[in-house]
């Protein structure tokens, strides 16, 4: 029996993979790393590793064989790449860019692991869904602000809240855009055998 | 100020409906109405109607102003369309339908309404989104039946929960998919400016 770990303090990433019926801890990684990838893709999947990683290296020397998850979400628009808002106003900036178009977000999850003889083992990928935004007026903008559900989420937005009443449609990964894509996470725990 | 009723007894369209920011009432309609449609968005919109002209005719005597939201889903694959599950072996064997392929989830929303001069409206349209399941195999879709989570649900499954994780993608509105979907009704209502 593995001990598995989730490095990330995001509620719905908690909530997502306790809904696939695993049996975790929550160990957040110690500090939000940088990465120098211009590459979106690259760019989130950096950010998930490191995550894993820090958590790994910290309980690796505990001997107990052991599943970290790390993962990273990112907002893309266009060239530009969005993550969490500092304050109220760069949320307003977000939502103003988004509404009205269609963005794309990004998913990455790393997993690092020992197997029965100790031995370690990495993989990772990363899940895009594109999100089309309806219109929205700067008092609807406003009243979003207000419900406070913006402020820790990249982008600006919580799909799964009050936000959802603006997304005309999405096309992927539901969980991805609430920052985990169970069922990709699923199928590549089965290909490593670690689904328990 | 108009008296809202949701005439559906869905625990997710109340949860949804709320989510947007109204006060309304549930009233369920008292019995599921056939259709005689053939075509599936026929079908489920008459439905729909159905449920919210019966509650309308229930409340219009009251002579107050009324906003009634009538709403019916089903699940759509290839010719056949698919209700809820009459048992845990019909339930088996619409998933087992559905697992490794595409479907159409169909959720139409009929309104029925009385303006300031007492004078009767109605509206309603249909929301299509493609959902993809991953291949599931008959221990997966045992260990999902036994969650308990299909049995009152159209096409034996509910997205918001433990199927999830089987589900790869979806294209269209995943409020939709799970009962009500919430960005083309706010556009609906706001349209017909019955928005508050």
């Amino acid at each position: 029996m593995s001990r598995w770990i989730l490095a990330s303090a995001s509620p719905r990433r908690k909530e997502l993979l306790r809904q696939m019926g695993l049996i975790f801890e929550v160990i957040p990684a110690r500090e939000e790393e940088k990465s120098a990838s211009q590459n979106p893709e690259a760019y989130v999947t950096e950010l998930a590793r490191h995550k894993a990683e820090e958590v790994f290296g910290r309980v690796l020397p505990d001997g107990k064989p052991v599943i970290v998850i790390g993962s990273d979400t990112i907002v893309v628009l266009g060239e530009r790449i969005l993550g969490k808002p500092g304050d109220r106003e760069e949320a307003f900036e977000m939502i103003q860019s988004l509404q009205g178009r269609s963005h794309q977000v990004m998913t990455a999850v790393a997993l690092c692991w020992t197997d029965e003889e100790g031995k370690t083992h990495r993989d990772s990928f990363c899940s895009i869904t594109e999100v089309s935004v309806n219109a929205m007026s700067e008092e609807e903008i406003r009243n979003y602000l207000a419900t406070g559900e913006a402020d820790d989420k990249a982008g600006a937005y919580g799909i799964q809240g009050t936000f959802g009443m603006y997304v005309a449609g999405i096309r992927g990964s539901y969980h991805g855009v609430v920052g985990l894509p169970t069922a990709a996470l699923y199928q590549r725990l089965k290909e490593n055998s670690l689904w328990p």
